[in-house]
């Protein structure tokens, strides 16, 4: 990878957050040149702190892709853009989904047309969800599985993948798709509500509560280690031509959620995790079980993924343990749902350092 | 249907349409007291004098559902609601995909939430498109069909289906999809530019024009009179439990569109038709051949189509024969799409007449 991205002008969108700090650590330490945009629009996620391992050696652009005019410039002097900002919070979506359009479906359009206008044929990568696929009608889930997603989250995330793929079919942009599943690992938003489950959990491994599983905890999902994801992305961005225009990308093997719970209160010391019922607002979007069928990115971009969990949860915990007042500023403190902080903000001023 | 409808107060979004004008001259005529909300965007094929029939008889407001707040008196009260608003060209939508964006995905999220707080649990029936299953990947298209949108139009119109269809999960309200196929009739606009091939068609037939067909004509369509949707929406809108949330509404028999070309140019006395090459920007977004599999809207709310092409194609020739200076005031001169006039407008002072 050093060869392919070694002095290339890399523009990471959503580049503050938990994947997109990873990828531009990554990156940098591959000697690309790095500019990350990011809103830090509040509940998304983003956290400056993210890059401070980057500290003099990445440019960081406060600004909101929904008003892309003013990242022209940035846009034409970019190689290759990889486009993680958004939403991921399905419970946000269904709270808030006015606010869900304008961060995933909205601002993708607005940027998209940018793109396409400015840098035309620009490879962009973007990361998709296992979400748009709903409620799986087979298992594993492939590409070719229908969509149908079930929450507000999933319908503009399908929209904003459907965006990309039209762009690459009009030959407008040489733009990609990974769709990801559950991820886990170092820089996850710990304080910020409603980040899923993995995200919950470690809060609660970190401050030493025990753990609760809603349902009978045998719904599978198949968490991906961040590093791995990068590797994803790093692969599709690579690829010199693209065979297909979607991945789904997903972990080493599907673990009962339940099992994930045990495996993590076990390496955190804690007592096995209680089950609980469903709360409704989470029952409504539930998916039942999930993991992907990735043979297609196996094949075309030759990537697998390498951490087992148990491992990956290992070395985040060893991350969080000398970082964590950057990540709980308030000691672990359950997050909740802000209604008024939850306005997407204006584009700020450019600020580079 | 008239037990169903008269004396009801029956709201129609897009109801100075085609499919809506339609559909609330016969509402009327049932009995039921109707409330129009039009706001004539440019290029959605608005009309006031489709309403002529009703002169004194319909409520019409001029205003934009994408600010739904100024509806909200209409709203509370209404017993039912037609949601026909939206644009339905997909050239368009590849021109000016933000303003679909809007037409089409936003202005039906903001009504939505609107309806869901200010009339909770109201049935709701939304005029969807064949344009959200993309390329068939079997023929006849039923329900299952999985979606795949091949162009900003069915996004955006996937989009609102699926709002509908959440809302209705929800249980915030009673919403119901009929995915529409191409419709003909009378007061289709015919002056409007990009509305599907049968509009451009009936337009060509009016000022004796000779038809062209795109390819080699073989693609099925099943066009679908008028009635027979205004029948179908009727039925969906009078149904006292929905077994199902969403149905695919087609025509009485698949037909190729070069024999759609062949009968229409018989009938209005033109030599046949031509077959040229396909345009690039309309390939682009063909999708093949489609029909309708319409086994769960027959079975389910007992609907069929009635009206044979040949039947319909003769009385919407009649129909204009005698309104054609209101269908066609510039003589019948191929419309253009103007990049400048297709900014929405701002929603206007409310007007009742």
């Amino acid at each position: 990878m050093k060869e392919q991205y070694s002095g290339r002008e890399v523009l990471i969108t959503g580049g503050l957050g938990f994947l997109g700090s990873n990828l531009a650590i990554r990156l940098s330490a591959l000697g690309a040149s790095v500019t990350v945009v990011d809103a830090l629009v509040r509940g998304c996620g983003g956290n400056p702190y993210n890059l401070a391992p980057l500290e003099g050696r990445v440019r960081v652009i406060h600004s909101n892709i929904a008003a892309p005019r003013r990242l022209r410039e940035v846009i034409r002097g970019a190689g290759i853009i990889f486009n993680l900002a958004g939403e991921v919070s399905h419970i946000h979506s269904v709270r808030f989904p006015k606010r869900d359009a304008l961060l995933n479906a909205t601002a993708q359009l607005n940027f998209l047309e940018e793109c396409s206008r400015t840098a035309p044929g620009i490879r962009v990568v973007y990361a998709g969800t296992r979400q748009i696929y709903g409620i799986p009608r087979y298992l594993p889930v492939d590409e070719d599985h229908p969509v149908c997603p079930v929450d507000f989250n999933g319908i503009h995330k399908y929209a904003a993948v459907m965006y990309h793929l039209l762009y690459a079919r009009m030959s407008t942009l040489d733009a990609v798709v990974l769709n990801l599943t559950n991820l886990y690992g170092p820089r996850m938003a710990l304080s910020v509500p409603c980040q899923g489950f993995l995200a919950n959990f470690l809060r609660k491994l970190l401050i030493g509560e025990r753990l609760e599983v809603f349902g009978d905890g045998r719904q599978l999902r198949d968490p991906v280690y961040v590093d791995d994801a990068v590797d994803g992305l790093l692969a599709a961005g690579a690829a010199e031509q693209l065979l297909s225009r979607m991945y789904n990308l997903g972990g080493p093997e599907p673990l009962a959620i339940g099992r994930i719970a045990e495996i993590a209160s076990r390496l955190a010391g804690l007592e096995p995790p209680l089950l609980r019922p469903f709360p409704p607002e989470r029952k409504v979007i539930d998916i039942g079980s999930y993991y992907a069928d990735t043979n297609r990115i196996r094949r075309e971009l030759g990537w697998a993924p390498r951490v087992q969990f148990e491992d990956g949860l290992q070395r985040t915990l060893t991350f969080y343990g000398e970082e964590l007042h950057h990540y709980l500023p308030s000691g672990g403190e359950e997050p909740h749902c802000q209604l008024d902080t939850f306005v997407p903000q204006k584009p700020q001023t450019v600020a580079v350092r």
